[in-house]
């Protein structure tokens, strides 16, 4: 298999190209870390609160979409990114949920237009559901990260990075299935590090690194809705191996201070999987030494505010 | 009296070079307004979670400030900003709040090292006693709005937008006791047009352009927090009358649905006062013409979330 790379990417950057908000960096300083100084990206301000979008634009520009749109399986950001990008190119979206699924959040894909299917009490019964339909609809089944076109997309959001803040010598990114850590391997991986930050309760880069490929791991915690993926994407993997990585893990605890962290310092108001990446760097679970230049990515913030201070 | 102009701003944006952050700006179109085009900036990312620290640590840095340290009444974004900046120049700060004062505020103050009096059951009382006890202690009363070197601080925020954004032709800021605005003004009234949104319930602005002088007003609703000065100050009156400003009231509803606006679209979680300007433009209070690039201030974020959407 041909590794994505930087041309990839930049392809990418012109497909989607006025499609997506170019998103703010801030530098803050980190008191609890000896002043350490880090860029922060501020990807949820992204439309549809995640960096989503830039896949799901990507995947959809660069698809034959049949009449019937394009189908997915996701109550969470992707499915969120899938039907705004549906949206905006006059396509239709089909999307499963398990009937579990917070009615804000099927609010909000009805809001964007998309065909809500709520089948089966869990994510698995759902994405059964959406393949038997997809067989017979012939939709467009848009994969939330182990696709070329995919992490591209996402790679876009690391090349418009390091034009606000050249300095960088080394990214934190979050990782669920990959598909983000794999955007910035393929934009960056060959001149920046990049530290892979995953909560403890949903480890697929540590465990696919032990075991020397992507395996099934089981899933829980307070980020699993947006980095709960049961397993590492074969694209992330190989660029993983390729071009190395830091993993780092964290813990539910970690992560809910990183989210009070971020407003108490910055007043940004994440989700779990949005603030997973700077408790990477509050744990101290990722040490960076003193001439690395840093940079936080804050990659969503679809939750209800009551969920993190209540 | 002479007119604080550029001269003045720019001699406060080398004083307090390094104190403050320079916040991100970020580009959304507003789907609601025929999809307007406007420039965020986004100063509830300044520390302490307001723009007062700016205009806070001007006038710190340019006073000889004594022994017994600085002393003001403010339960607010001002009080807030002033402790913070007191605390950074290792000054010692003294804070009078009502007794009605939420304990959230008095344990932010205390938290940034300010001694915290609450006196009194209105802000008139508190207010009252930091009087007396300023002349006994003669520690430097700090005004939060109506001074040379606040509005020059604040000013500093306005050169730092039109270097991320220099493009714009229109800035619609909000009026409390109108040092934001008067900063906007002295920065850049001779050149750009500005745009002041004030609460319904607050009018100080309409008021004293009505009146032709600042008078007194009754203030209540839900931004009276941090827009709920009585009186315009005496530098914001003669820099209106000078430049000419814009202006606009919002209600209440008005100053939630913008608030709410910014979380949908943006996920920025902000106080009323914070959204009082975006309200101005989402209610058709102000409407640009065609040829008007406009960029909207966001001012502050000091609020608990459940009060936004609880």
């Amino acid at each position: 298999m041909q590794l994505l790379d930087e041309t990839h990417v930049v392809e990418a950057a012109e497909r989607i190209a006025g499609r997506v908000r170019s998103t703010p960096t801030v530098d803050v300083v980190v008191p609890d870390l000896g002043d350490l100084p880090v860029n922060l990206k501020l990807e949820h301000l992204q439309h549809a609160g995640s960096f989503k979008p830039r896949g799901a634009f990507n995947r959809l520009l660069s698809a034959e979409v049949p009449e019937a749109g394009v189908i997915c399986a996701s109550g969470g950001n992707h499915g969120i990114a899938v039907a705004h990008a549906a949206k905006v190119l006059g396509l239709h979206a089909e999307v499963f949920l398990p009937l579990s699924s917070s009615p804000v959040k099927v609010q909000m894909l009805r809001a964007l237009g998309a065909s809500v299917r709520q089948v089966g009490s869990v994510y698995g019964e759902a994405h059964e559901a959406m393949r038997e339909r997809a067989l017979e609809t012939r939709a467009l089944e848009v994969h939330p990260y182990d696709h070329p076109a995919t992490v591209a997309g996402q790679g876009t959001l690391f090349r418009e990075w390091l034009t606000q803040a050249s300095d960088l010598t080394t990214l934190v990114v979050a990782v669920g299935g990959g598909g983000l850590m794999a955007g910035a391997l393929a934009a960056l991986g060959h001149r920046l590090k990049i530290v892979a930050v995953e909560p403890r309760h949903a480890p697929t880069l540590a465990v696919a690194l032990d075991a020397d490929e992507p395996v099934d791991v089981d899933v829980s915690g307070i980020a699993s809705d947006s980095l709960g993926a049961r397993r590492l994407g074969s694209i992330a993997f190989a660029l993983a191996r390729h071009h190395g990585v830091v993993s780092v893990t964290v813990g539910d605890d970690e992560i809910n201070a990183a989210q009070k962290w971020l407003w108490g310092h910055a007043r940004q108001f994440v989700e779990p999987g949005g603030a997973a990446a700077m408790a990477g760097l509050l744990s101290r679970g990722y040490r960076p030494s003193r001439d690395e230049r840093v940079g936080v990515l804050i990659c969503g913030a679809n939750v209800e505010p009551a969920s993190v201070f209540g």
